[in-house]
């Protein structure tokens, strides 16, 4: 039995739930999928701000969980993911890497729809960061904030987002940037004509890849278990496995 | 019902074998393995002249196999992968563009070990195809033939080869960078103490969840079927699904 | 009258007093320098995991001192930089920024000279973000924690570090990868005989240079005032300006 | 005397013939110029399938030359570059690389205007390899399908493909991406004001240069003469000199 | 007491005075401008021509201010900037480098808009020189000659330019790429509404910074003084320091 | 007939009668080979400051020579040449561009021997400007002057640095970084067993091949002629073709 453990690091728990759900869909059989949040930090992740407060509530949520075989980070900005390697006994993979990785897999090139353009800088650091400057054409936003994915209309926008971004960009494939957007993914695909990558259900099946393989994140070097030390006031740190 | 057709490029026997059960023993309890190689081209890949020989054969298996769900080419020169992603109908992995894609997912950084030195160049070419410039930290050779693998003593040269790896690099992971090494990974990873990776085990865990996810190459552009066309002599073209 | 507000993200009280000479000792004379830390987080940071855990506390100092010219966060891994660029209105400087920016103003080259070999990524990362791929010539540890920089022998240990990496990497002026090295900074110069740079320092002049050119963080787009949302729990958000 | 064997790697004479006489246009007076073609594979090369078949038979003309002083590997694709280069002693040109070495010093930047939009992939590969990532703004497609660069109107519709290229990229000059345009080449110059470039020409004109200067492959590494092994089947290996 | 050095590398006197105001403008009240120009050399700069016969002119006013404690060379081309960091004692700043380090302290993105698009290729060099590749997301001009930017009409067009780039660009500022546009800064900022950044300000502050840190030009290796030799005719080399 | 103008940039005439010399022995049967060299600047260029000051004197002789079918500029810091393309109406080479173009047509990789190691920055630069980022593997200096290559003892010590510069680095070739060694290239490579590639040979190969095409630089944009202007003092401007 493989443990998949998904932290969608906002704290709506509606979400958590859509996620977990996007997720359980492409599970092997072997595979339970526990979906979580924090119980801190901010209800939707549009920038910089909100993602480094997300993070306490995402770490806490790795360290009560010492027994999963994989973890997934579900915000495109991949928030906390050096960290949660660090922490983590097993492995962690974020969702704008798992969309980024999976990508080049059936393409040459892949361009990003994603919710606020004020989130395009942090995919681009991204990008640059996991080798993807030549793969990724394009970085798109289609203005429409994280929680107002779930309202009417949004995934009409979220298509004609990405119909616009192939046309322009000339990509293989469309990624997309946000967790949010995960059950929009086949139809958008249908849609349009080309692979869709959905960085949630990307990052289980890579998860459930590591855990067979016995793959583990490297401890010999940076991402090594913390060195102990004192914390100070309401931070004081996650007990570590 | 996952098929996934594992080609060996060259047409040793031998060591298509040892490929299939490598690839078996990582692979899900609902994946079937077809572990195949040419009928014509070099018994083993040492040059760019023997890939470029090995290709034709390598892409007669793909038409071959028109029912398979993924495709593994299982040569650490991925030779023949964009070809075979404009002949095949489901997604091919490469096993280089695998284990580096992986060896990411566990670390920031990986260093390669393969056979020949004459060899390195092609890997370095495909570790700037696929984005891995930064965290591949070297390629080094243990000059080991490749039907030499089998032969007693080649073991223990390739973890001395891997352990002098990781302490002159410092890297995070070890790639091995031949399909005939496959089953010494994880031996090697307990001697060393960090994670070594493989490319076909890894290549199947990357087309089963591809399988799972319902993703395929990208046939708009690039990768789209090749034009039909006149063929003389020996090489006549393959049927294309 | 200029105020710059120097952040120690840290807890360590003695580090944050230290800094904030070093900091005086260069400042123009119409500048104030305030110098501060959070009153929850890590005492040192020596991790991606402590990093994470030291920016809510820096953040909520950012939001404490609204009337400040300019910030500078004063720990080498830049910690909450483009947070702490959107929540302020005045300029932020990290220091790894500003002492990599102020090295390719005296030399083609530099290098870094850090605590432990583990936050060498952190660096990495910092280097190509900032653009200095090329100009930066290596990152190399000196593997004394941070808060034992104050104890006796730490200085010479940090001096033999630096002559080492010279020698070595050949760059033209060495990079002091710690705030708790900034006193050791003109001493090291005047043994070695090549520029050494402190970011603290390095980072007070480009703060105070911002400010007399009437410069301020772009609000158009990325780093623009965070939206206004909900928060939930200990991490409840900080006031914005 | 110097012997310059131009392959065209795919078997449509009448193209050979034209590659021929270009080739013959330009080369100095103690130059011959042998322009040849396969005996087995594609009528045209569109696609990396076509150009996976076209090497063999490209390879096998090389080694049918052994007294060449140099070869030109006539598509823009530069097929099986690498394995000639094993497979020759003589120095091996392609006419992608030619053409775009020759470019940059003739500006510093140059666009390519090929034939099918998928053969752009290719393209975007040697950029990358040969170092011209910076210098190269852009490649386009006039999508004319290589055998009909010689109907009627083909001229015309490539003459306009080169100058909605100058305009929209602003690039110093324009690189041919078919050996089939190679007549062309100096009625668009004509036509557009800045210098056009013919890989082609190119090509004999560098393999030319080499000759003179007693320049060949460096064999002591990756580019030695391939190892002698067993080849099963009709690919069953050419006479290596 | 702080000397700053501003070398106009043209000969126009009035531009010089201009340039001269701007850095007076913003010099803190312990520095000393001395705004200069060569005597020999092109009434302004707008060709790689102009640029290389400037630049005697301009290391004979470094040779001529040897109690300098920072020379700022005002041509945004940054002619002569490696042979006066040689020259000089004390540190030279250019004011592209001076203007592009400054604007990735205010937002991750610039553009620059600059005179003639002829002098475009030596911004993309400098900008490339200088790591800022990613950051820097257009060069475009405005097509007004240096010495027109005094008339009537100029600034408005160099507005439009300005504003034009941020839109189609999406950069956090823009960088205005002329010494002869010093003093319309502020007033676009305050148009256009994003930071707009001039070099000759810029250099300023960063050359106090400098001199206020105790830090010159690293003297080891490239940059010490030149080996002195026999100079032939007019040009015979400048006293060095 | 073609007409090479091979220019020296230093006024020293027994290297300028070397190095013409040189490029006569490579050259075609119908080019004549004019070495010239300024008659004024420094007597040999090892710095940025000689490179700088050598420049006019080299545009002289550009002026000099309206009736050339191409120029070489003899010096591997390639002073000048942009400003020399502007100039020109015939095509312009450098030796380092044409050295290190040629070196990755006969292998991967190569590396560089030069004189001083003060000079290595400015091959750096180049190597970037050019492409050349990956290809190169190294720059070495063997700490002779210029001027001493014609000593005795000279040339063995150059063929020491380059083999030891081939076992260190495992480069493909070797380029020599100085036009005054252009005599030693075919004995060091007879000695070493790899090619070895001398800049001012390449250059008039090149020169000679641009002239049999027809190309010459592009006068759209940044190389068109420079603009007429006033110039002031001894550096009054040459005539322009």
């Amino acid at each position: 039995m493989t443990l998949i453990c998904v932290i969608n690091p906002n704290t709506a728990r509606s979400m958590t739930e859509a996620i977990g759900q996007a997720a359980r869909a492409v599970a092997a059989s072997g595979t339970t999928v526990v979906a979580v949040n924090p119980t801190m930090g901010p209800a939707s992740i549009e920038s910089h701000y909100d993602e480094a407060l997300a993070v306490p509530g995402l770490l806490e949520q790795i360290a009560l969980h010492p027994g999963a075989d994989g973890f997934v980070v579900a915000c495109f900005g991949d928030p906390g993911l050096d960290a949660a390697r660090e922490l983590a006994a097993a492995p962690v993979i974020g969702i704008a890497e798992a969309a980024m990785h999976t990508a080049t897999l059936v393409g040459r090139s892949f361009s990003v729809v994603t919710t606020l353009s004020r989130t395009a800088g942090r995919a681009l650091d991204l990008m640059h960061r996991y080798g993807f400057s030549q793969a990724c054409l394009g970085i798109h936003a289609c203005e429409i904030p994280v929680l107002d994915l779930e309202s009417p209309g949004a995934r009409k926008a979220v298509v004609q987002a990405c119909r616009a971004t192939m046309e322009r960009d000339g990509c293989d494939s469309v990624v997309l940037g946000c967790a949010g957007m995960a059950d929009f993914c086949h139809e958008i695909s249908l849609e349009i004509g080309i692979p869709v990558i959905d960085g949630v259900t990307a990052a289980v099946k890579l998860a459930e890849g590591l855990a067979a393989l016995g793959l583990r994140t490297s401890k010999r070097l940076e991402y090594g278990t913390p060195p102990a030390k004192k914390y100070t006031g309401l931070l004081s740190g996650y007990t570590r496995p």
